[in-house]
């Protein structure tokens, strides 16, 4: 076992997540264990910056080459500042895996554009400050041999979540949702991820509406309201659930504009505006689940979502046939997860093992992910 | 012996430089051979996105992630044509040292900005399309040190050009001039690098002007006029050639803007001009070498200048007691010295080696340079 940490900075700008875990093995046999983790904000200037970059109006190249390395200097400092908590040296660490900040993705070729996406943090940064070996730009390889860059946690899930005779659904509820099938054969060529539909997306946006609350709190709000079957039935019509996987999509899709044109049309009370948002996303994880259940089947729910008892709840009616958990009722941290998995996937490249998951990314081959600084 | 392949593309926009190489050993121990050369130029399209991305006008954040593949891809196919024409497969290679393009520099931090720079080529797609390792991003390490990042190359020039009990001072004459001094010590921590003046710029400024040529071909224009003592003396006092070094400059210092305000104060014959600015360009050098000969010493001269004979005899005359010689009498290319410096370079980076000169940079140590992406 080594010690090694993995840090993760989404798309959410919520900051930089760092899992401190042991690690042992490689493939089959990787072995992780959660130590310690910590999320670090933003300072105000660099969240600023970062929006600056990631927007097509206000980028340029003076920018995105000066905030490489400044966001290298801030996962440096999240690195350092999770070995203190831990009571370590980062020169203790065996390796560091940074996914970056991403600040665009280009999933299909179009016009002069190719398929591309872009993390940045500078590795030699942050090789230097922690005197540590990094591993970094983990969805590169994987478009290069024709996959899409995403989703970049699934070997890690199989790693961690693989049951032996058991199919294992693991739903995460973020803004959006997105469920990666582990099936009970274990062969990870079998493993299916897609994106289900809305996660709290809606949910989220009818609470700032009509509550100004950033989202529904346990599912309170839910639970008080009723679910308007005429505006269940509507938004289930929608193309995107009705599609078969591989399937992606986006708060571009389901977001503010979305939910605005619902709240235009429909004039319900608010709890059941909330009641009817939380049911759909419930049917919709339900529907994109139902083909993978086989025999002894788990779901396991984690992102924010898994926290609104309403939710998990109605996904309990919806699956009856179905032991619904969540991450922590298996001792597994919900917010740790893409961190972690980081530190998985740093593991494989150094012993020169594959990432990727060619069924979930639609790559051509598994092939090792990122690149190697060595202190 | 293994075989390997240095990838450079430089600031000119001229093309992809790949240099084949046979390379063993690691420190002093390098030996390399330039086994093939090729320049691949860019096409029109990948010049004008190149163009755009480079400047803080049209550059944005969608087409630098584009750009990113898209140079990866060339460089590939870069790679895969100087294994074609050298008879080889790509999967000889032991390993690639990559470049990048430089779409931006920024030696000093000011106000929110890092002292940073910005290559872009993606690792992943060279490594995939060739199937070889590839090592890339050489100059962020170095300045996670406090190095400028640059120059780049005098530690490949100390492996190649060292010489028992000689003083070697490598000059380069591109638009700007810059000078490696190997001392005769042989001490790398000895090594000195930084910009002489105006290379071609001056001369090339006024060849387009009067002759609507983009260069003094052989140095025939210069040779058949005469120099102004006058102008030379104005020129001479420039504060870039009086400052010691280290210190740099560029053609923002000596470019089209400075030759205008030239051709505006002095009326000279056409072929007067060019000679005082080609006998400029030789004084600069000399007073700029004239420190550090000591005992045998020889100047060796690369770049397009080395071919302007006019120049090179006015060099000679400035140092009688200097062996004064081009490349190419020494059995080296000048134009393939920078793509045979990335494959030296990754050759130190692969074996844990350093590869910047703290003395030519400012760098604080000695660090391997890039981050290896293994096949």
């Amino acid at each position: 076992m080594v010690y090694a940490i993995g840090l993760m900075s989404g798309t959410s700008l919520d900051g930089i997540d760092a899992a401190l875990v042991e690690i042992s093995g490689k493939n089959e046999t990787t072995a992780v264990k959660l130590i310690d983790f910590l999320t670090v904000p933003f300072s105000e200037g660099t969240l600023r910056r970062i929006r600056e970059a990631l927007s097509l109006e206000s980028s340029d190249v003076e920018k995105i080459c000066s905030l490489n390395i400044e966001l290298g200097e801030c996962f440096a400092q999240a690195t350092l500042a999770i070995c203190k908590q831990a009571g370590i040296a980062s020169t203790d660490l065996a390796f560091i895996g940074s996914h970056g900040q991403t600040i665009f993705h280009i999933p299909f070729a179009r016009d002069t554009l190719y398929a591309s996406t872009f993390q940045i943090g500078d590795p030699a940064v942050i090789c230097e400050r922690t005197k540590t070996t990094v591993v970094s730009n983990f969805r590169e390889r994987d478009m290069a041999v024709g996959g899409q860059g995403a989703p970049i946690v699934p070997y890690s899930e199989y790693v961690l979540y693989q049951k032996p005779n058991t199919t294992r659904l693991l739903q995460n509820i973020g803004g959006i949702g997105n469920v990666t099938v582990i099936p009970k054969s274990g062969n990870i060529n079998d493993m299916i991820a897609f994106d289900t539909g809305p996660g709290n997306v809606i949910m989220n946006e009818l609470c700032l509406y009509f509550f100004n609350q950033a989202y529904d709190e346990n599912g309170t709000y839910a639970s008080q309201g009723k679910v308007s079957q005429a505006l269940l039935e509507e938004l289930l019509a929608h193309p995107y659930i009705q599609k078969p996987y591989p399937k992606t999509t986006g708060r571009e899709d389901f977001g503010k504009q979305f939910t605005t044109a619902l709240l235009e049309k429909w004039s319900l009370v608010p709890k059941d505006f909330i009641a009817t948002a939380t049911m759909f996303t419930a049917k919709t994880i339900a529907k994109a689940v139902q083909p993978f259940i086989q025999g002894e089947t788990e779901l396991i729910v984690g992102g924010g979502g898994s926290y609104n008892q309403t939710l998990i709840a109605m996904i309990k009616a919806e699956l009856p046939e179905v032991k619904v958990m969540i991450q922590e009722e298996i001792g597994y941290s919900s917010e740790a997860k893409e961190a972690i998995a980081m530190a998985v996937l740093a593991n494989q490249t150094l012993q020169h093992c594959p990432g990727n998951v060619p069924s979930a990314t639609g790559a051509e081959k598994a092939v090792p992910l990122g690149s190697i600084t060595y202190y």
